[in-house]
């Protein structure tokens, strides 16, 4: 006996990188932060727990969590909303906008997310091919859909779509946007200048990578306000947590700290992708806190089997075995990785 | 220009009830508990706070959180889903089982989620008055539906279906049944004891009410496996954050603490529905932590609106102006609200 909706039972499940529940593990799999979030993270959640608050529903919008990020990106409170992980926000604006058969359409290889969200709404993919500059494919300005969605800094691959190029899509292209940011902060700038003027641009934020908060599962979504309308209609009432939203706002009160271990990242990354490429691999340009490496023609699963058994994670994608998406992490852990790779690929 | 879906733009708003941000409020309009959580919540959050693995993305089943729910009601691990509050689940639940034109069916009046969910889906509804009873509507067992769904007790009501009833229901039913057992520990039994019986059984748990964790929004699922794993294919990956499984781990720990606090709300509630039927109100038979109380042909709108001038905020829905729906809270807030109750009808 089968209940569900076809659509699910044809559904392929999105795989998300491995959490393992073992400790010791040097994880660069997921694209965490390896650097601790603001003290006042802490801080803040305690005084909530203090305050005995926890028996009460949180405020439905996100209450000091959306004025603070109306601070620090000034924007008016009714072009904010905040989600459970901005993979939540994802959720809910493919169902805002896509019917059975309508189309969306993004930039291929992506965020796998986004094609388990198009199938479960039955909605109809159309996957462009990145050029091998992983510039904005020339088809995308011009295709006619009812979303086109844009990672930028793109995952898997690290690279990123200038703006000029964004600001091109917005104006070529007559349904919403949607610019997923999780990355931005490891890039060199955002689409944010573009929001006022684009009433079809939509831009998603996580607090999980450069704020360190995967654990609290904080997204933000900045647009016009009739389109945060359309998603504050649709959200669960109370959709992010008390906690949540106390240690979300902290860490948007200290944007120094998040920008210092950017800082740290990003040099590590520009050391860590010489050293690969010392090493003989494909290193794809990256303005994330991960990087992409590849051997042409080389299935790499063996290459993250052999770190896997040295307790080091890094991710493999069964649909690109030439390649490794690997998180940066602290320096210590990469030159950890580092010799492994080289002792496995000269072993 | 509107880019949403038709559903969308049709859909009826759920209205959640006022989260005043001001202070000095007795607040007995969305069914807190007044009681704080065992203190084993607190300790259990601060240890992870201690442990630095808030910026890691958390255990993407539920960890201990439903490791717990395991132990405390005796079921394997794969008859167990988390969720993001019981909403989340319920969401999920619709999206599963629900296409465009598919039917649901459930007794009317009841928690105004399930409409919004429906039209969401595009749904049709089969909203079954209950008869003067609040027994289950003759109609409901032997419809033809994709899905059905029970409150019980109910929402607003506060009424309970005995089990036979519901195991009638499951039994006549070729579609699978959700139990919302949202405020069931304030009941005589639940309908667990039915689960393994009955493969079209869906039971949903919170720990907003009993356990006094509406800020934390942890729901529970109890189901086959087969239903749990549809449910775990199309949840968000990470869809209840590192905080809130340690909190709802924490708090099905200390079971003995919940009961203490619901014994102490239903010896309340017995009281309170003495002292209204006093004062000329008919008051519902409640097993949960509300009653719902009516004076036939009235608007109480005014009474709701003298009650907020006095800081006591109580739930009026407009669809069912002759009645509102008082929370159960602490003995001396229920004093002052029938002192402020007396006065208002007798001024």
């Amino acid at each position: 006996m089968n209940y569900f909706r076809e659509a699910i039972n044809l559904l392929e499940e999105y795989i998300p990188g491995e959490q393992p529940e073992e400790e010791g593990y040097i994880k660069l799999n997921t694209n965490e932060n390896p650097y601790p979030p603001s003290p006042l993270v802490r801080e803040r959640i305690t005084e909530v727990l203090n305050q005995g608050i926890i028996s009460l529903y949180p405020p439905p919008l996100g209450g000091k969590l959306r004025e603070k990020a109306q601070e620090v990106y000034g924007l008016p409170l009714d072009w904010i909303a905040a989600g459970n992980g901005s993979d939540e926000l994802l959720n809910l604006l493919f169902r805002l906008f896509l019917d059975k058969g309508d189309r969306v359409a993004y930039p291929f290889p992506t965020y796998t997310l986004y094609r388990t969200l198009a199938l479960f709404q039955e909605a109809e993919r159309e996957e462009i091919p990145f050029p091998p500059d992983f510039s904005l494919p020339e088809s995308f300005f011009s295709c006619s859909a009812k979303l086109k969605v844009v990672c930028n800094p793109n995952s898997p691959t690290g690279t990123f779509i200038p703006l000029p190029q964004i600001e091109k899509l917005l104006s070529l292209s007559s349904c919403p946007v949607i610019v997923d940011e999780a990355y931005v902060d490891f890039a060199p700038c955002s689409a944010l200048s573009l929001l006022r003027e684009f009433p079809n641009l939509i831009i998603l934020r996580t607090l999980s990578k450069s704020f360190s908060l995967a654990g609290l599962r904080v997204g933000l979504l900045f647009a016009h306000p009739p389109l945060v309308r359309g998603v504050l209609k649709i959200k669960d009432s109370y959709n992010v947590s008390i906690l949540s939203q106390a240690g979300g706002a902290a860490a948007l009160e200290d944007m120094e700290h998040m920008r210092k271990n950017v800082e740290k990242i990003k040099s590590t990354r520009e050391w860590f992708s010489q050293e690969m490429k010392q090493l003989g691999f494909l290193v794809y340009p990256s303005q994330a806190n991960f990087v992409m490496v590849k051997k042409e023609r080389k299935d790499l699963k063996f290459l993250y089997e052999e770190l896997k058994k040295r307790k080091i994670l890094v991710r493999y994608f069964p649909q690109w075995p030439d390649s490794l998406r690997i998180t940066i992490g602290k320096e210590e852990d990469m030159s950890t990785l580092l010799a492994a790779v080289q002792e496995i690929i000269e072993g």
